[in-house]
């Protein structure tokens, strides 16, 4: 039976790019058939990588069976993944999230949880001396789930070895990092084709403090204003979206890649609230504000947030 | 602040083992000040290995303070680790049980689960090339905890990487395994300073099954028959247990090591039954029925257990 390596729903480039890595791993290394999956379309920038490295786009599956053998990668939660994922044979996890409580595994299995930036990073050291024999496209994704998830080494979740890994990949493909970042980027800021509430949705965990739930959004970019042009319409649909998904309200953050800073969007009192008592900010009569150096939810939005 | 290392309540050989080794790899190789710790008396073979490799008995703790630094070893169970476990500041678990959900971190950090038969096993492969900086206590710890957890191999958790562990150990302390095996085993056979109540409890998981939750108890033994004299008032002692912790029924299973079989004590017809679905067999009008090749809860009365 063939082994679903996927990641978390709304895949971002190391939740498109890490099944490839790993499902390349088992059938060619450790000889177990194995596909890489998808939990929804990838973004621009993941899909920027599929075509930039002529892999081929992982099948979009819409649940698992119960059984089914299965590898899940970069996320831990049980709310990123189908609703029955624990009634799939969980094969292994491999991630670089806290550990949230939930998944539950019907024998000891392998999971390896390491605080770096990036799930491909975890990948290229359990792989190890076999990485030499990893196709060129392989290595790729590995090269770019990383940069991705360090925003080229912006993001303070960056540590030494997610910087090495790439480095060590970039030296052996021949890319200037720096050249192919930018065009990651550009192509993750390509937002014309989503909707607002599809915006809303793209980068979005659920998190929830002092008895209110958010979702948490960012949107990384390298043309915030291009977003920030969609203000009044993103505004006016995060109610639908809130009631749609169940929580109180939705936060936006736009962060700005290059410059790195984020623009939280302000939309009510809650929301200004949030914003002053989390960021130490003060937000006045406007809309928005702006806070500078932050870039990475995990390490500067989340443990910050307070209501 | 230094860092407390401990394993699961009841402590068993790998779960006082474990702590001394991840403590002493902490401090002396990468230089966080750690402190080996118990969550109760360890048992008569974990403390025959103490005596043995001249290592000091870790302090008994019964709770860890909030926002303490802590690494969870051979356990991801919060019903197994002090009350407040989530309220630590958990740095790390390494473990090789199935994962059941519960235990929360406040960020990313490392987490390393194996399908192995000990612990300890999986430290010998994290802790690398510096294994050759091992004091020989350190080692004798780590040796004790992979034969304890194998049954010196007769476990169906064993994997050839337990072996090849065991093998290089005993080969660097001249330690024969057979000869070493006995006498730990020997030593965690004698249960005579042990209640009752406390022989129930020593190596004691819960598990709920249909509805109907158990306390499932093993004692491992190379003299099944010093503890089946005790049947009687063991039986006798089963409500009283099993009412304070809360569960509907204890589960005895004496494992013979040497003849690899168990005896599960039948005390009601609910036992009757649970022994008569789980593992195939008739018990009739016995008061216990021995289960040939039955020496592993974890692979092979936990997976099988029926009402």
């Amino acid at each position: 039976m063939t082994t679903l390596v996927f990641g978390h729903k709304s895949p971002d480039t190391d939740s498109t790019g890490s099944p490839l890595i790993w499902a390349w791993y088992l059938n060619e290394v450790k000889g177990t058939p194995a596909e890489a999956a998808l939990l929804g379309e990838p973004n621009t920038e993941a899909a920027y990588m599929l075509e930039k490295w002529d892999l081929p786009k992982p099948r979009i599956i819409d649940g698992v069976e119960a059984g089914a053998p299965v590898v899940i990668v970069d996320t831990n939660n049980p709310a990123e993944l189908p609703d029955a994922i624990n009634d799939a044979d969980i094969q292994a996890i491999i991630d670089h999230h806290k550990l949230v409580g939930g998944l539950e595994t019907k024998g000891p299995i392998d999971i390896t949880i390491r605080p770096v930036a990036c799930t491909a990073t975890i990948m290229y050291d359990l792989i190890g001396d076999d990485v030499a024999g990893m196709p060129t496209a392989i290595k790729g994704a590995a090269l770019s789930c990383i940069i991705s998830d360090t925003l080229e080494f912006r993001s303070p979740t960056t540590t030494p070895r997610d910087r090495e890994v790439v480095e060590a990949l970039a030296a052996d493909l021949g890319v200037n990092v720096s050249d192919y970042a930018a065009e990651m980027f550009a192509a993750k800021s390509d937002v014309s084709s989503f909707s607002d509430a599809e915006l809303l949705r793209m980068d979005s965990k659920a998190y929830e403090v002092g008895g209110t739930k958010f979702r948490v959004s960012v949107l990384e970019t390298t043309s915030p204003a291009t977003v920030l042009s969609r203000k009044d319409s993103l505004v006016a649909t995060m109610p639908k979206v809130a009631e749609e998904d169940g929580v109180d309200q939705v936060l936006l953050f736009v962060v700005d890649i290059l410059n790195e800073e984020s623009t939280l969007l302000v939309p009510n009192a809650l929301v200004k609230s949030v914003a002053e008592k989390s960021f130490s900010t003060v937000v006045g009569d406007a809309d928005s504000v702006v806070l500078p150096g932050v870039v990475s939810r995990k390490k500067q939005i989340i443990p910050n947030l307070a209501v």
